[in-house]
């Protein structure tokens, strides 16, 4: 049962401002026995997050609490902390004394097929853009419709995931995970300053790769330099990695030994 | 009290992806005896904004009615309309048979400063961007973190709106209403082909004034041509319209012809 404020409860107070604006923030980690994988880094971005928004961020102890809660009966599911303003009157103006919502819960973790672990995705360009919003660019909040647009655009269960450019035609990343290439031995992934999410695995990814004298860019990524990488893969907190076998109309690929090497990292890094 | 698909609730199944993604529209509009005004026009752009999201919009009888039903009690008040795409799993893809969630509720009417309709208003510039995003442009959707993040600039009482420009410096309109500019004898407003909303009023505006012979631009509009305009004048469907007296750092204005021109329009025309 999801918990509201610590209260076991399906139903949200109406008012609520993430329903009205979107005006809040979430997080989205794997647990292994009722624990949040990476909790430290996930907490650290929440606060973040929240901070970006003047949102006061809950007592780690207490939210990791609460999704040991939640997690009875899933205890290796896919937990989820979403930070709003809480409720307020009509108009956009802060409530006076914010009581921000704070909501956990857990859901089966998704099933996919193992081959996109090992052989890799087959993935697609959107055609719609990634939000522009650089006061937002990179933080995890309520204002998703570019990616509920995105993921829109096709039904086929063969393709894992679709990547989202920008404004300008440079690559933002997927409508639910961080795009990295491999590019002559350096690990290249969009710079997010004015879309996309950054999410833990992509920080992790970005800290691993210097530890281990691996060259790291965040640069604008137009799809010409997309389709000469040498490697592509996905990551994000749910899947870990995907190799990318195949993006239409861009390119196919193997996994090669940079993607195999970031896939170690993240399974046994902290 | 707020009806959740026609049954008096004060919440929200938390499963709604109107609160997971801000994926849904909104409507806000004034009622008079329980009925509201204008409500072809709002009614016709709810189901446009529907549209882009590929929602199915309710039938206008039924929204009708509830709106009547929830102003029992402030039969003068705001009506407000969310349609959102309703509830699913976690994750962006759409529920393979979405049930919208329409939600209909009625707020008192908001008390401002009699002297803000005749003598006009303090405005300020925001420094918030408002968000790029032309797929959505004009649409009266759920994520509005750029107008949360600019309302939350000031807290001066004093100060009626706050005007947002969008990442190139031209204008797109105020947090909850849409500007526009008299020069020279022709009415001019914001283009809004990468953000902010296109509201009833705004519309109604364009359409009089051509019938009144007033020649109208919808284009981009700098700061230094706002400084330069003859009138400045905001209007939305729950103000009306306001005469903009000052904007900080901007320019002054006394309330002009064409400003009380349009607020006549907007009283006695459909």
């Amino acid at each position: 049962m999801p918990l509201i404020n610590g209260v076991a409860s399906g139903a949200l107070d109406l008012r609520d401002r993430g329903l009205a604006y979107g005006d809040g923030v979430f997080r989205t980690l794997r647990l292994h026995d009722g624990q949040a994988l990476l909790w430290d880094r996930h907490y650290r971005k929440l606060a973040h997050d929240c901070a970006v928004l003047k949102l006061s961020c809950p007592d780690p102890a207490l939210l990791a609490r609460e999704l040991t809660q939640a997690s009875a009966g899933e205890p290796a599911g896919v937990g989820k902390i979403t930070i709003t303003r809480g409720p307020g009157a009509r108009g956009y103006a802060l409530p006076l004394r914010p009581q921000p919502t704070r909501i956990v819960s857990v859901s089966p973790a998704p099933m996919r097929p193992a081959e996109w672990v090992t052989d890799g995705v087959r993935v697609r360009l959107c055609a719609t853009r990634a939000t522009f919003q650089p006061a937002l660019a990179g933080i995890k909040h309520l204002n998703r419709l570019d990616s509920v647009l995105a993921r829109a655009e096709w039904d086929d269960a063969e393709i894992a995931e679709g990547l989202l450019l920008d404004h300008r035609g440079d690559l933002v990343g997927g409508t639910m995970s961080n795009l990295f290439l491999a590019e002559r031995g350096a690990l290249v992934t969009p710079d997010l300053a004015g879309g996309g999410i950054a999410g833990v695995q992509r920080e992790r990814l970005l800290e691993h790769a210097v530890s281990h004298g691996v060259a790291t860019r965040v640069e604008p990524v137009s799809v010409a330099r997309l389709a000469a990488a040498d490697e592509v893969f996905l990551v994000n907190s749910v899947i870990d990695l995907w190799p990318v076998r195949a993006i239409d109309g861009v390119g196919i690929w193997a996994p090669g030994p940079l993607t195999t090497a970031a896939a170690r990292w993240l399974r046994d890094g902290d």
